[in-house]
């Protein structure tokens, strides 16, 4: 029997859930979780805002635990060791996209806590590949948030190929922004911090920022024309797109991990004329995930925020939809 | 002295002009022209669609012709050969982006009709780094409209790397459209050939085409989802951009080498969640435009249409004004 915390309706509170999981398949591993961090998509399936919602389920999807069963082709984990799992727990491992190492794109992935049940539990299963181990060195209440909120800003940075002194602009400094200018930062890249107010400004610098916009008054980022490498936005924003891309060096690259519910209002000309794109991707494979967590170790890349017991969930929840977390949080099994 | 045709006022036609040309620089060298092609750019510059022309210029961008004269640092290039000339003139070969090899995105560059004289005259003056020779085997009347439509469908195939077996769409076929087909074909892709009526599907085909797609009876491409791993726009087309981007497979790209008045009605998830990608660029650098045309002598590719002389100049944009022209013409000096 596995135990956890269930949606089972969109907004309402979470409750105590128990489901007695299907036979371990030969390829799953089971992990007794330890730490799960909380994500705006936890809100999102709870709220069925995508439409995606089967009631009742488990949310879940920045988890880290120990393996304690594996199925019989499973050689790669052990058991007792300590792993991570985030949004995606499976693939076809067949088609176009797994074949070439981007099963985060594959057409018949699943995803932790859609039709299926998460990690604000005492265990949960899921394809091993999706598994990753988590190095030494990396604290588990750091490991569980790169999962999902981590893995959505190293993609990019990582997909762009950032390099020492390249500038990179982060539109957004939450649980998402507050990963990338860390990471974008180690990388050896020249951050500006882009935010609707001051109130991060400072936070900002700490993490690794070296310049900061405030986008209310700064709508149209005036001095910083032809200025950055790669813009990476990390949340709902409806921005002016035109005068971000034109913040762009030509051959610059605006990359969408999020990007609010208007049409992008970009001129075909503002594109090309200068040699521009406009990316995005969802997550990243289990490859990358990989090295994101090593990444991490080294450069001792922190989830900033709190802690708190998984049986405060709908507590943290509600921080959560109040917008009064700075930046995570992570529940843990006590 | 050098004699063309020049434009003196928007939309009039052109009329016989002279001009003195400034001393020869020493990295410039003076062209005899032979052939000029005429493309759309060239009506708007004559009509100053895009506010950047100055009466009276010569219009003309996709010259061939033999070297006559160079200045004193012209080491590449000797007097006689023949040589083609495209839309850039000049670069400052300082900045970040001529010191990559993408001179084409110079901040500094000059366009050949643009503030300064182009090729519908007896002679024309450059910057020798983008004088490029032409390759025996590739006829000049080939050679000249490849310089600006060519490199123009060219450069994106090239720089997404199209590769046996990509699936290539081709919106609009015209004078860029119908190289862009050439190209792809030529490069191993299977190509669709979308256009807003049937009247070019048996050329599309001839062109090197698999496939036809009429934009205006399936707007949305129902049959393509997930079809192409890279579409190429070729005009001012206002399209539905979102079912051009469904198109596409996960990681596939959209090029614009146009695209019509209108913002990119793109919602920002349309790019994110399946990693695709909007990209373009504008002609190419010195070094694509040699590589392009030796792939076009090894490979055939012509320039389909009419060869003129150079004096019913004003008849061949007339009939470009009229939309019936397929698909290029070329000017020749008798």
């Amino acid at each position: 029997m596995i135990n956890g915390y269930a949606a089972f309706e969109a907004r309402g509170e979470l409750k105590p859930y128990s489901y007695e999981p299907k036979a371990l398949a030969d390829d799953e591993v089971e992990i007794a979780v330890t730490h799960c961090g909380i994500i705006r998509s936890d809100l999102h399936m709870i709220d069925n805002d995508w439409y995606r919602s089967s009631y009742p389920f488990i949310p879940g999807q920045e988890i880290v635990g120990h393996v304690t069963r594996k199925g019989s082709s499973v050689n790669h984990l052990n058991t007792g060791e300590r792993v991570a799992l985030g949004w995606q727990s499976r693939s076809c491992h067949k088609c176009e996209q797994c074949l070439s190492g981007n099963e985060n794109l594959c057409e018949f992935a699943e995803f932790t806590c859609m039709g299926r049940n998460g990690g604000f539990a005492d265990k949960v299963i899921a394809d091993s590949a999706f598994v990753i181990r988590v190095p030494d060195g990396l604290a588990s209440e750091d490991a569980g948030p790169l999962m999902c909120s981590g893995i959505t800003v190293f993609a990019p940075l990582y997909l762009y190929g950032v390099k020492p002194g390249d500038k990179v602009g982060i539109v957004g400094i939450g649980g998402l922004g507050h990963f990338a200018i860390q990471f974008a930062a180690r990388m050896g890249a020249e951050v500006t911090a882009i935010s609707t107010s001051d109130s991060k400004r400072e936070d900002a610098f700490k993490l690794g920022a070296s310049h900061f916009i405030n986008s209310k008054e700064d709508p149209d980022f005036k001095a910083y024309s032809r200025h950055f490498d790669q813009i990476v936005t990390t949340g709902s924003f409806d921005m002016n797109w035109e005068a971000v891309m034109l913040s762009l060096k030509p051959r610059g690259e605006l990359w969408l991990e999020g990007g609010g519910s208007k049409p992008l209002n970009v001129m075909p000309y503002t594109v090309f004329h200068e040699g521009r794109k406009i990316a995005g991707t969802l997550i990243g494979p289990p490859k990358m995930l990989a090295e994101m967590l090593d990444f991490s170790a080294k450069h001792g890349i922190k989830s900033v925020g709190e802690i708190m017991p998984m049986k405060d969930v709908n507590k943290a929840l509600q921080r959560m939809r109040e917008d009064t977390v700075r930046y995570k949080i992570v529940l843990v099994n006590e």
